[in-house]
C-alpha cells in the first residue's frame, strides 16, 4: 500500500494533471477525514454506484463537478498550498454538489447553482477555518452545511429552481407513537450500513461496504470507529423509539458516524476514557440529529451534518482535560466563574 | 455565619463524603451564582418545597440526581479542581434535571435522559467556557439551555419520551389584545415572587422567600438585586401590555432576575451609572424573553434562561468602558470601523 | 470639498453643539460606511424625502431621535472618543429608529421603544465589536439587526405595541411559479434605484439619487460599487426567477448593495481578482437574502440587513489570502485539517 502510494506520489510530481487529480481525490476522501487518494477513489466509486443504482447518475456528476470547481477556486484565491494539497478545500464542495443535485430538480440553473455553491464553499471553508483558529478547532463540514442551507432555502423564493425531495414545511407536532413494529436484526443491519453510506447522501449497502474498504486502506481505526458509530446510532435511536424508516434508512446515523470517526481518531493517546467519551458523544449526536430534524421542519430543509458539527465541536473543545491523566493542566475554566 | 462555614469547611477536609456533598450543594447555589453550601442547601429546600406542593416530588429528585451525575462526570473527566470545588460543573446539571422532569412524562427513559443530559451538560460547560475564554465572559446557563433544547426537541421524534407540558407548536400570530384587566397590587406581588422561584422552574411564593434567604446568607447585594430585578421585570411587562398570566406566573421575570444579579454584582466599582446600566439590561431582558417566547413557538420548546444569557453577554462585554471614569482605556472598538 | 469640510471642522472645534451635530451626521453617513458629515446630511435629506412622500414623516423623525439618543448613550458610557467622533455608535441607532417606526403603529410606546432600542444598540455595538476584535472584523449592522429583531418579535407578546406592516407568520411553502412576466428595462431601473434607497427602508428613486450623490461626495468608488451592487442584485434575482415585486421594490437588493460597498472598498490593493471576488459575494448575498426571507417567515419578522452581515463576514475573513499574490502568507488554515 505504502509503495503504491509512493509511486503515485512520484507520478504526481512529474505531471500537473495527475497532481490535480490527486488533490480532487483527496478532497473526496476528506469527507470522512482521510487524506489518501486511493480512499478518495474508492469513495468516488461508492458515490457512482449509489447514484447509478438509485437512477440518478447526474448526482454523482454534480459531486465530481463541484469538487473540481472547489479546487480551481482554491487555486485562484492562492489559498494555503499544504491545505490545498491535502484536499481540505474540496470536501465541502463534493457534499454541496451531491446535496444540491439530490434535493433539487435537474436543469441548467441547477448546474449554475452547483458551480456557485462549490466556489462559495471554498470561501466559507477559509473564512470559518480562520474564525475557529483561536480554539484549534477545525471547520469540519460546517461550510457545506451553511452554504447548502442558504442555497436550498433560497429556492423557495425562486421559480427557476424547484425542490424535488425536500421535506414539506410544517410546524412541530407531538410525535404520533406508531404501531409497535419490533425491528428485525436484518433491518438493523441495513440501518447500520446505510448510516455509513448516507454520509454521501446515498442509501446503499454496497456503497457502504466500498466506503468501509476505502476507510480501511488508509486507517483501520477509522473504519472501526465508523462501524461502531453506526451500530451505536442505530441502537440508540431504536431504544428511544425513533421512527423505523428513519433508522433503517440510515437517516439518524450518518452524523453519529462522522462524530465517532472524528472524536475517536483525533485524540493522541487512546484510552478507555476516550472510548467512553467518544461513545457518549456519538449517542448525543443521535439526540442532536433528532432535535435538528424537528427544529428544521418549519423551514423544510434537511439537517445535513449539522448535528455532527455541533456535537463534535462541543466534545472537542475540552480535549485537553479529557486526555490528561491529572487535573493540573492549564486552568482552562478559570474564567468560567459565573 | 463565617464561623459556621469555617467549621463546615474543616469537616469537609476530613471526609470525602462531606466534600462531595459540599460540592453538590455549591452546584445548586451556583444556579444563582452563589458559591456557598448553605445557600445551596436552602435552594434545595426551596426546590423540594416547590415540587412537593405542586404534586411533582420526582422533579426535585431529578434535579438532585442530575447534580450528582454532573459532579461525578466532572471528577471522571479530571476537570479543573478549583472550578469543581466551587460547584461550577453542577449548576447546569441541576437545571437540566429540573427542566426535563418538569416538561416530560415520568418513566424509565426520563431517568436515562436525566443522566445523559446531566453528563453532557458538564462537557458543554467545559467546552463553552473554553470557547468564551478569550473574552473573559462566563458560560452562564448557556450549557443548560443548549443541552435541554436539544433533548426536548428530540422527543418529538421519539415515541419513548412524551412531553407533558411543552407549549404546542404554532406559527407566530399577532397578539390578540385581551380585555383590559388592571392587575391588582396583590397579583403583582405574586408575580415578583414567582419571578424569583421560576429560576428553578417553580411557581411558589414560599419557595421564592426561601431562595431570597438563601441569597441573603451569602450576599445581601445579590438578594437585593434579585428582588429589584423581579420588580423591574413585572413593571416593564405590565407597561408593555404582556399577558397577565405570564406576568403573575413569573414567566417573564426569571431571566431578568438572573440578569440583575449577574450584572449588578459583577462590577468591581458600584456606581449610579452601573445601577442604571443594570436596570436597562434588566428591562431589555424582558423584551428578549418575550421575543424568544415568540420565536420558539414554532418549535414548541420553552425559552428557558436563554434571554438572560444573551442579554448578559451583550451587556457584559463592554464592561471596561462602563466601569471606567474616562474614555482612555484600551482602544476596544478600534477594529470596529466598518 | 476638502476646504468646505476643513472649515466645518474648525467650526466644530469651537462649538460643542456643532460637534454634536457633526457626530450625529457622521452616524447617519456610517450606515453606508461614510465618515463624512456632508454625506450624512444628504442621507438625512434622502430619508426625509422618502418618508415625506410616503406619507410617514414620523419615520424620519424616529430615525433622527434614535441617532441622537445613541450618541448621548455613547457619551454617557464614556465609550471610545475616536469611534464616537467617527459616528460609529450612531449608525445602528438610525436604522433601529427607522425600522421600528416603519413596522410598528405610532403611539407613545413606540417612542419609548425607539429610545430603548437606540440606547441598547450602542451597548450591542460596543459588545459585538469587542467580541469580533480577535478577527479584525467589524460589527457592520449586526447590532441593528439583533436589537430590532428582538424588539419586533417581542411585540407579538405585547398588547401595547402593534405591528402595522410586518409579514404574516406562516410556514415555508414551495414557491408558486408566477405567470411569466418579463420585467421591462424600466422596471429593472426602478429596482436598481430602490435597492439603494431600501438600505434606509425607503422605496424612492429620488431618495436613491440623493443617496448616490451623498456617497459620491465622500467616495466615488463607494458610489460606483453601490450602483454596480444594485445592478448585479437585480440581474441575479431576475435570473433565478424571484418574484417581480420583490425585485422592483428593491427588497432583494439593499443587502447586496451594502456587501458591494463594504467588500469593494475595504481591500487595500484593488485588482481584477478582488473585483470578481466582490461580485461573487454580491451574488451570494442575493441568495442569502432570499434564504433569510424564507427562514424568517414563521417568525413574521423581516430579514433586515442580516444577509449582508453574514456574507460580508464570511467573505471578509479570508481577505489576507485574496489580496496576496502568492500563497506564502501566514498559514491561516493550518488548524483546519478536520
Amino acid at each position: 500500500m505504502q509503495k503504491l502510494l509512493a509511486s503515485w506520489e512520484s507520478l504526481c510530481m512529474s505531471s500537473g494533471l495527475l497532481r490535480f487529480a490527486d488533490i480532487n481525490l483527496r478532497g473526496i476522501g476528506q469527507v470522512m477525514l482521510q487524506d489518501n487518494p486511493l480512499t478518495g477513489l474508492l469513495f468516488l466509486v461508492a458515490i457512482g454506484w449509489g447514484s447509478y443504482t438509485a437512477g440518478v447518475p447526474h448526482v454523482a456528476l454534480a459531486g465530481l463537478l463541484a469538487v473540481v470547481v472547489a479546487t480551481l477556486t482554491a487555486y485562484w484565491l492562492h489559498l494555503d498550498q499544504a491545505s490545498l494539497n491535502a484536499g481540505l478545500y474540496g470536501y465541502n464542495g463534493v457534499l454541496v454538489g451531491l446535496a444540491l443535485a439530490t434535493f433539487l430538480a435537474p436543469g441548467p440553473l441547477l448546474w449554475a447553482y452547483v458551480v456557485l455553491g462549490a466556489a462559495v464553499s471554498v470561501v466559507a471553508m477559509c473564512g470559518i477555518a480562520t474564525a475557529l483558529k483561536p480554539w484549534g478547532v477545525s471547520a469540519l463540514t460546517f461550510p457545506f452545511v451553511v452554504v447548502t442551507w442558504l442555497l436550498l432555502l433560497a429556492t423557495y423564493g425562486f421559480s427557476g429552481l424547484t425542490a424535488t425531495s425536500l421535506p414539506t414545511g410544517s410546524v412541530v407536532a407531538p410525535f404520533q407513537p406508531y404501531q409497535a413494529s419490533p425491528l428485525h436484526l436484518i433491518d438493523l443491519t441495513g440501518g447500520v450500513l446505510q448510516s455509513i453510506s448516507q454520509v454521501f447522501l446515498k442509501a446503499s449497502g454496497v456503497a457502504a461496504l466500498i466506503l468501509l474498504i476505502g476507510l480501511a486502506v488508509n486507517s483501520l481505526a477509522a473504519a472501526a470507529f465508523a462501524l461502531a458509530g453506526a451500530i451505536i446510532a442505530v441502537a440508540t435511536a431504536h431504544l428511544f423509539g425513533a421512527e423505523s424508516d428513519l433508522i433503517t434508512g440510515g437517516l439518524l446515523g450518518f452524523s453519529p458516524v462522522l462524530t465517532a470517526i472524528t472524536l475517536g481518531t483525533v485524540f493522541y493517546r487512546p484510552s478507555g476514557r476516550v472510548a467512553v467519551y467518544t461513545a457518549v458523544g456519538t449517542v448525543f449526536t443521535v439526540i442532536a440529529q433528532s432535535a435538528l430534524n424537528v427544529a428544521l421542519m418549519p423551514f423544510a430543509i434537511p439537517a445535513l451534518t449539522a448535528p455532527f458539527v455541533l456535537v463534535t465541536w462541543l466534545f472537542f473543545l475540552p480535549r485537553n482535560w479529557v486526555e490528561s491523566s491529572s487535573s493540573t493542566i492549564s486552568d482552562a475554566v478559570d474564567a468560567s466563574s459565573p
